[in-house]
């Protein structure tokens, strides 16, 4: 089985760098999987990809040997073993609030004894590797959202389930969750409460033995992320990124042109169009 | 008939601005259309856009007010009438050589006696009104690419072909076409050479009666081409708008990660993991 | 946000009238979202229809603007935030047996702490306002279905539970669940104990200050169904309206045919064919 | 292989009523071909329809025993073959205007020694049989399109084309050939200029030995045209069919909800809402 | 409503030979259905395959005769009823543990008062018949997968679960599940232990008075399956059928090629390329 | 750019096994990729494959190394272009006749001022490397089909043809072509005149200094074409592996289940069932 670039990282103590797909589309996910990202998230929850499309998008991505994961939509054994029949590499599961849902979030990504997965890899088995089956327990992901008031509260317990390799904030849900709508919503928390909250998170990990991720809207609080401390990063998303990128090109080409066409009507002021 | 943007624009001589399309996906459509541009173009040509999706990301452009255009494959027949009858207001033809090839494209394009096109513009009557067949010949644009050395030697022909709105310049193929393989291929010419040919063909364009259309890489060009009189800039495209700012977003995160961790090294040299 | 044309219907006591949607085709959508209705449902219980469909159909409604709404499969936390992200304005659940179900719906169409809905409006934010985080949970309707035994009894505890906008009365499985198989399947109730049920819940929904929606088969059904009081009618679906206009329209051909060509033959029985 | 149903109504001096799909969607198609037609085209000229799309359909319909045939974008050998070894029992092509376009067509359509049809039915061989090599050429039909003026005047010589079965009438484009925009456009046409044109053609048609088809708009239309001795006749197609019917409900509700309301008015005038 | 195909072959006491359909695609759908199955059943759990493709396939199906199954993900009431309303013909539910889950199971497959299933069955009132209702809890086939080894103990509850119509054993799973690792994951077993568990399946379903079905890997175990007593064997599925297949013709060619090019080598030793 | 693995085994005199994809679907493309050709061709002519299922085949089969192909529709340059932009290493083109139209598909397939190609590989620069524009015109190969008794006829003019790599025989085609219905249709022909006519073709192509290639039904066939001196051999194609094996498979299990139940109807005869 083809090894999983995110633990290899984690072994050698190296941040890792997560790209994320909302946008339902092979074409797009073969060229952020050509961008220098460690690893690519299909999201599946509030991305606009269904299973069909993410099926595609994992073809798309898999030549360029970035690690395939998927956030699931729900913790729903359905929706968790297909993707990963369809060769995602892991799992990011939202609102896992208990030890009892993280057990059965640990059970649902893991063969039996360790788990009740459902055997039959059929694109894995293609796109990982024939030995796929030996080997997927030790090399899939599984990471736990925690971003509600009940999840933080929470944490020791989600934290110490056996076979969970770390967890996975939403500061959007998690603000929502933990302080109401006193703040806006989104990444990249400011607030001083927010802060706190997610270093608690991130402490917690790293004393219970697994990893803390942190999505991020921008390079620079990624990078602040893995200066505190954080195992992985993600960083925006496809929809934001081409939003920016698009909305950007089009107001710097209409300062441009007023001052261009501002000279050009001095330069052209005495001919005729 | 909801009237063409492009030539309201025109009218009040402002220069459009106009994204291109390459991706084949109704959401990035959907987003590209929210970004200020004034038309979108999908391009069935060089992007990887067939017809099915190019009628799925016209429907998700429509509600924008944005205007739709299409960029076809070939002086084709059957693709410029079909995404004309899906609702494209206008088409841009690529390889335009002569002015037999620009009758032709006109042609395809108006509906007798004017030219050839067939009757039954199935979505355009619902997406742009159920009195297209009355407006169409107004409000649908027809462009010619002059990007050969063919077509640049037969400018003057081409550019006088009645029914023709314009021509639309694609740096690229003119470079190759005039100047071989000599510069690098791309947009944004800075070759003394290609920006004469450039000015040449938007001289003669505005002498001729007839609209002008760049194809650019850069905001920085395309309001320098605004300044030198034309009509119409598009604006880079989705694919690389996306690999752009990917790839930034990465190496930005790398690079001020490296610095934070640095950082964080020094400060946690006395604490452990 | 652009607001919900169904709460201001209701807020001028005005009926709101609803189209089906079962046909799982953006271009169908994008037709029956130009016939006057107030809102179209998207099925994606019994309807053809799967969630990456679905959002190309809220895509190409959403230029006419008609109300989009949404029946999901069934009580499911993913498939509701998923078609509400993907900028559904509403949603109808199916099977809502008592209060428990209730309010676990209105939870999942709720941000916190109004409930668990996770926050990631990826396509809402485009398509209903930058601002859809502020305004969702006022905006979007949470419709509950009666339409078992079980629901009938407990109609009371399921009509007071806070947050949901109101009830929706499948009639076929109403009817099945509450006489068994007594009478044919289907909508448009003649029988008295049904519309003693029918009316029953209307009376209970607007004594309990929230609104009575009902799935009709003909527009004399749904407009009787408005005298009634429902504040919400839907008038057959898609599949129903292409499969009897097309049989008619044989049918019709047929008929009249047989006529004219009895009269043709006998004013070209002389010559030959 | 199955033989063409076409051919054999033809055979007996029965009419042929067809239907017409725009909408690009295999379940719509599957609805289409239930309700009766003897025939149905997907017109992949001016419906929504791209190739794979009619793939899907011509699998939808198959069960249904309904004759499929084609309307393909134009004289594309590429287009008519693809079609052909997809499983269409027949083409018809828009836009011929002499003989040489007609013998064109008809080579495309016919294997060698009968024209230059390249062999590979790769569906074809399984939805209509395994020896469809051999008996193509005769069950496969070639209809051409008579809608120019300049077709109008080579009719003689298009009709007497070796190998083509028939033509087919499109009453909105020979209008605005015939006589550009002095009429309305669309089908159904009234003027006796144009009712005389149509004539024309079926008369020659039939002196020909070949069949003659005719596009109408409605039920009353066709079987008129069928009283005049055409041969197949098309009702409508799904677009209008869906149009109509939605937009008849929805307006037959508001009408007979007003009355129903003013009714309720009186009758609850008493009582409080 | 068209008969179910098993039915009527149990009834006679034949066994009946499944296929397995893991390939998202209409076309190979449609391929496997022209190759002699009884039945074909959609893998919407380890297949590729998500619930539109699904549809898309029953509807490529359809015209074969070939009884259609699914298997669906999870015992989720919206995955079994949304593939019933597209005209499966029977549910293969993985993972049934106990009787609480087969009784879950079957009362998402039948109608009240047998179960709980909504009514609403769009497409297969229209390929299995107008009359679809009223016959398709007799028609409609249930079987409940024993794959674990809390199933296995369970097997007497689960097999005289009311409404059941049998078990589907799945050796993978079943293997993993009641001795761990010990032995390979796959079909086809040959450990004595893991017969003679298939075998008391078997023997306990048949003492039940409910069907046995065995998915195997090869012809010769499904045959020996049947000797056994099974009443439905799989064998193999469109994936691996296509595996094998291509790779034996490829090592066949290059087998072949190298003996011949050898003779070929010595043949022309005199001679140039 | 990535090197074509067909140049660099014809430049060892190594033959090249080619695979065919008739089926539209990215897993069946990538099941196909992995089972040991050198090359695998989508077939857009005769297969079910449109452009945007070509596109997501490309991105199925990128990682595994195999040197993607595609048999084009017809000589157009619309389509040849396209699939090259979207990453095709060469191009297959079916009833080249004569001198002229090889010069025409040459030019399709090289830039200026090689050829007329327009510039813009939009998935080529990301699937094959950033350097795609300089070195596409080495590295793509462009292959004319003789097929047709005018192109055997023209076989010296179009072999010589400048910028053509080399040949690609449709026996199926061009038996038709050369003997008309005088023999089966099909592959590996054993008609002395058509052995005749296929080495007649091989010995030229090598005379003339480029590559010959066969379409082959079985291994046995493309081994005999290798020892004739073939460079490249397609061996049979995905439709025809999946029917042959499933179809084995069902009658084998038939064959053996008789066998068996003959058998245990003895061992049973004493017992019930």
């Amino acid at each position: 089985m083809i090894p999983n670039n995110i633990l290899r990282k984690w072994a050698a103590n190296e941040p890792v760098l997560n790209g994320w797909l909302s946008i339902a589309c092979p074409f797009s996910a073969e060229i952020m999987a050509a961008q220098g990202y460690d690893c690519l998230t299909i999201d599946l929850q509030h991305g606009l990809v269904g299973y069909e499309m993410a099926t595609m998008m994992l073809q798309a991505m898999r030549a360029s040997g970035v690690t395939p994961m998927a956030r699931v939509p729900w913790l729903d054994p359905a929706a968790i073993m297909k993707v990963l029949d369809a060769g995602a590499y892991g799992v990011i599961c939202p609102m896992i609030n208990n030890r009892a849902e993280a057990e059965r979030l640990v059970s649902y990504v893991r063969y039996p004894p360790n788990g009740v997965r459902s055997f039959g890899p059929t694109r894995a088995n293609l796109s990982a590797g024939a030995d796929y089956g030996t080997h997927a327990d030790q090399e899939v992901i599984c990471l736990a959202m925690i971003e509600t008031a009940e999840a933080f509260a929470n944490a020791d317990e989600i934290l110490s389930t056996p076979g969970l390799d770390g967890v996975y904030i939403g500061p959007a849900d998690l603000t929502l969750g933990i302080t109401g709508r006193r703040y806006r919503t989104g990444f990249d928390r400011e607030e001083p409460e927010m802060i706190e909250a997610i270093q608690t998170i991130l402490r917690k990990a790293h004393q219970a033995g697994v990893r803390a991720c942190l999505h991020n809207g921008t390079p620079a609080y990624a990078a602040k992320a893995i200066g505190w401390g954080f195992d992985l990063v993600t960083i925006s998303n496809d929809v934001r990124l081409l939003t920016d990128a698009a909305r950007n090109s089009v107001e710097t080409t209409r300062r441009l042109a007023g001052a261009a066409s501002a000279a050009a009507a001095d330069a052209s002021s005495s001919g005729g169009y």
